[in-house]
């Protein structure tokens, strides 16, 4: 089956749409996603980028917040920019991590987006994420206590490297086999070329 | 009639696909462009950019040619990386103003963009852009001269100050009316939007 990864950091504003729109969109095409949460400040930093483009570029970053309600207000998705930008997400992709063992990563992943961009919660607060991991049915206790094992943050420290041989360079980020698409605009030339490959 | 403003850059790279396609996608849609070449140097020196993204950051700048390539191919158009990036358009704008009085710029900034991104030509050599313009069936040495007088010098830089006064921070971009879009993937949600404004 054709295939495809989409590398999203919990900070990233378009990464929240593409979050959104992946699976329904992928499946309607037949292409299997595989989720890659990964932490995109240490592959900006190792770039020599220390900060957001949205922050370092003023005009930019205005442009970007018009930007994003034009397209979530087409997706039919609200959109709030979240204070401050961009959210630290450690915590949200160490669970991701933990989530891709049993499968409840994608739920988790959309959740988490929709309470940061849709409502302005702060997703760097456990207790907002302990809720969303109630909602989901899951043990929050239990998940918390899991993300602090060594093991766990290596392995999304490991996931942060690999982004990085990748070529990685923003978020959201899809990979099919040696290529890489940039940008929730670039989803479905992505899933097309998985289906050329596939 | 719905229409909408194409602001472009010679040196910018996203700029081809947009100018060689724009017109056949608005005529299609029932919008009318008017052509608004600048200058984007000076724009981005404003805001605190001193070279192109893609040179500032080579990551980025790599996956930029493989996603020009792919983003060309799909169009049916040749891609060739210029050298140097990016080109100097100065001579190239002020002859694309010059043009606006005739109605004869479209043509002749789609001819300088298969010439640069196509050819791989000089844009900054006068000579390419005699060629072009006598190609195009006009009188190269008369334009030469005219590109010479102070006020249309003046009306390039009055058009570049439009530009920053617009929010305008990179190319192509496309504006509807307070409404700013950036970005090659953003000419149909600009044309759907001039038709809703319309």
């Amino acid at each position: 089956m054709a295939s495809l990864e989409f590398w999203y950091e919990f900070g990233s504003s378009y990464s929240y749409p593409a979050a959104m729109r992946i699976d329904e969109v992928a499946e309607d095409k037949g292409v299997e996603v595989t989720w890659r949460p990964f932490l995109l400040g240490p592959v900006l930093k190792a770039q020599g980028v220390t900060d957001s483009p949205f922050n370092l570029f003023p005009v930019k970053g205005r442009y970007m917040v018009r930007d994003l309600e034009r397209v979530c207000d087409a997706l039919g998705l609200p959109f709030l920019m979240p204070e401050p930008f961009p959210m630290n997400g450690l915590y949200a992709a160490r669970l991701a991590i933990l989530g891709s063992d049993q499968d409840w990563t994608p739920d988790f992943s959309r959740a988490v987006y929709l309470a940061e961009f849709g409502d302005g919660a702060d997703i760097a607060d456990p207790g907002t994420l302990k809720a969303i991991l109630t909602g989901l049915g899951l043990d929050a206790e239990d998940c918390a206590a899991q993300i602090q094992e060594p093991e766990l943050k290596d392995r999304l420290k490991a996931q942060t490297a690999r982004a990085q041989e990748l070529g990685i360079f923003g978020a959201p980020s899809f990979v099919v086999g040696d290529e890489l698409f940039w940008g929730n605009d670039r989803l479905d030339p992505a899933l097309d070329w998985a289906l050329k490959a596939g």
